[in-house]
């Protein structure tokens, strides 16, 4: 069993710094333990604390008197090797150490300490993640070990990451586009289990479809991409990497103590390794997004159907930049296009719906499309908030509450048929929409595993990942 | 007076083709006309309605006996040149034609339409918005003629697009990212008024401090040149181009019957003119925010300032890579902050202030290095929604709620404090944060006139931008 298994689905969890002072991160921490849901045992660690947050405390970890799985330690950096050396004579072999003044820290004080703590952890077999991270997440047991509220866990996207803050920070962002992850790890400096690591554990990981790497530097190259190699095979890795330039690096060295190469050199790491590279981390999220929920396309010919002119020829400039195609249709599609839409609608590709209010059609052009076999996916482009329009109209109809409110619902059941299709026909669908997730048909289809972006390069670019990951699994190269 | 301007003020509207039926596009304008403030006179014309939507109608504009500014027609193609003709008998001389079917319209018949209507428009001097278009946005008169509910309006940006979509439809998207718009205009397929016009207009008024076009085809070339070179002497310009790959062509070309140019051309022509390209809606609008806020560096030295080692690796990657610089600061400045700040923090460019959790240290620090004249503009990544922490801990700690809510008080007038150094140094700062529109903090920073992004690399661009701006204004190039 992978070391990681176990950090990440502990019985039990000891923490060490946890207190009843709100301005401590320790507390912080197991607050977001506590009012997360995980539901195994909790032991605070305290000198003097009787109770911890309303938990029984213990004095020390030998006093608890129980095997526990994991150890989260919050503690001033000078105690944490005797706190570590503590937890492995009770008999802990997994621990998150989130205390930094090690590697990170100008001088070489640090770096003694940190080979201190890894002296301890070996003589005792005990796997760790950190010094100088921000702990983990994980759906599947309900656990939040890190100092952010309220992550939204689920999907089927993992991401280890080399900055802490972009773990559990990015909360927020994620909900504002609709996005969840099912586990994070933040490895902080790496002195023991690393992004090689996390790899190996989450290739086996069944809820994971994709897995995301914030890098600021690979310690083991070669390990890497052996891990990322495997990986591939099963699931797509997409990673971002900064510290290519002088005052990246020179942030990395303070950040992680990370020493960084150049740009160049790991661009052609990532291409070995199979791994997609993304520009950023809201980039990134893009594209582990559509990789974690939408069918492999075969080839590169793509439909746009759109029922608003700027939104299709934006569609269609993005998708030839980033080397797709957008096929004219064949007369025979045209003429069956051409029977089911109205006499303003241009059925070349993209399919301009304009005026057309009837959405329902969105899925018959969808099928159409798709049965002819002319195409491998296709973009969407819709007006999937109608009933936004309508509220104006009601102040000044009142009579047309009644008629909304029923039609609504029959979108919803439509949208969850539009969100099936991709699935029916093996083929991937994305969808472009400026209404985001405070519209309900936005979130519909989210939920229903289609993914919607805010532009046409952005939607352009997510599709273009399946293609790569396609390529890299399959051997051929981006 | 240019024509725009009464056509964007206008005391009093005649719409046509809004009735009491819901589903037509004309009734929902006219909603949104009544509903969003405007305080104008508006007379619906209707053959047979005694009034609409509760307002008295009139059987033809002929029978309202009162000059009317503007006239909106919302009809049936084949109608439009008639009643154009009966508006202007009746004196009015200013239009917005939404009604499609002229010239993006496959085959001869459509180009004939326009045609007849530019002749009818010609012989009384009418001058138009459209054909083919969504109609305008004026927050200063708070009139609102498109389709669209709700536009978040107010602020310092205008936006004139050839797609109809991009000034409506982004509406949420805006509201998502905090941005207001002052002025939208759709100018469709431009039979009259063109985007040379928009910019003419554009260029003297008081309250618009950026500007952005969404362009499909330059029809008139040298007037487009000529139109933008004068307004980049007084406010930025960012335009969107699509229409150079071959199906963005096809696609432009039936919807606002653009014949499109080769990308590069359009490069070209845009640094002739002094326009800043952008490759999206989205980033065109992330460029426009922070021009019409911030003020304009004096060169490319930029500071960061970061409590999280992942986002001040990522500023300083995406600087760098964007043509800026992270310089190291002097042993002088060093000394300075080093006195200001604990321990665990790293002075040099980035300054991380790792655990740092005193957030009231940014401005201190900010002020620190635009005194030291080490640099030219400044970004920061802070926990600026601090009060998000407590959650968890008030269900713990209930004796928090009283504390917290003082000190979010005390931190909002922070905010605006910090909001106002860049102002009181003439250096712009950018604020990246995931925190979103969602968080009060943000909201505060952003009606302080400071622009937040999500993203290092969105940053990083929307900082350049201002140096682009400042080259052409200064006619150096970009």
């Amino acid at each position: 069993m992978h070391p990681l298994k176990q950090l990440m689905n502990p019985s039990s969890i000891a923490i060490f710094g946890a207190s009843n002072n709100p301005m401590k991160m320790g507390t912080i921490q197991l607050a977001n333990i506590l009012e997360t849901g995980y539901e195994g045992e909790v032991y605070p660690i305290h000198r003097s604390e009787e109770t911890v947050m309303g938990v029984p405390a213990y004095k020390s970890i030998s006093e608890v008197g129980k095997p526990v799985d994991l150890a989260q330690l919050v503690l001033p950096t000078e105690v944490v090797p005797e706190i570590l050396e503590e937890c492995g004579r009770a008999g802990i072999r997994r621990a998150i150490i989130i205390s930094g003044g090690f590697k990170e820290v100008p001088g070489g004080e640090g770096v003694a300490r940190e080979r201190h703590l890894e002296e301890v952890a070996g003589r005792y077999g005990i796997r760790f993640l950190g010094p100088n991270c921000v702990g983990v997440m994980n759906s599947l047991c309900s656990l939040n070990t890190t100092t952010i509220i309220n992550p939204p866990m689920g999907g089927s996207i993992a991401f280890a990451s080399q900055s802490g803050a972009y773990t559990a920070m990015i909360n927020p962002y994620l909900r504002s586009q609709g996005v969840k992850m099912c586990q994070t790890l933040s490895v902080g400096n790496e002195a023991d289990i690393d992004l090689a690591d996390c790899l190996d554990y989450l290739r086996d990981e069944e809820a994971v479809r994709a897995v995301g790497l914030y890098i600021e530097t690979v310690r083991r190259p070669r390990e890497f991409i052996a891990a990322a190699r495997e990986t591939v095979k099963k699931k797509p890795v997409v990673a971002i990497y900064v510290g290519g330039t002088e005052a990246g690096s020179r942030s990395s060295l303070s950040h992680t103590g990370a020493i960084t190469g150049p740009d160049e050199l790991y661009d052609g790491l990532f291409r070995q390794a199979g791994v997609i590279r993304a520009e950023d981390l809201d980039g990134m999220i893009d594209l582990l997004w559509i990789l974690s929920m939408q069918p492999l396309p075969e080839g590169r010919r793509m439909a746009v159907i759109t029922n608003s002119g700027g939104p299709g020829s934006s569609l269609a400039y993005h998708l030839e930049k980033a080397g797709m195609e957008v096929p004219a249709f064949s007369p025979r599609l045209r003429a069956k296009l051409d029977e089911a839409t109205g006499p303003l609608t241009f059925t070349g590709n993209p399919i301009d719906l304009t005026f057309e209010t009837n959405i329902f059609i969105f899925k018959q052009l969808l099928e159409m499309v798709f049965e002819s076999g002319e195409v491998d996916g296709a973009f969407i482009y819709g007006i999937f908030g109608a009933p936004d329009f309508m509220v104006n109209l009601k102040k000044r109809l009142p009579h047309l509450q009644a008629m909304e409110d029923n039609w609504d619902e029959g979108y919803r059941a439509f949208l969850a048929e539009l969100a099936a299709v991709p699935q029916e026909h093996g083929k991937p669908v994305v969808v472009m929409s400026f209404l985001g997730t405070g519209s309900g048909s936005i979130r519909s289809l989210i939920e229903h595993h289609v993914p919607v972006y805010p532009s046409a390069v952005r939607s352009a670019l997510a599709m273009r990942s399946l293609l790569d990951y396609r390529a890299f699994r399959d051997g051929s190269g981006s």
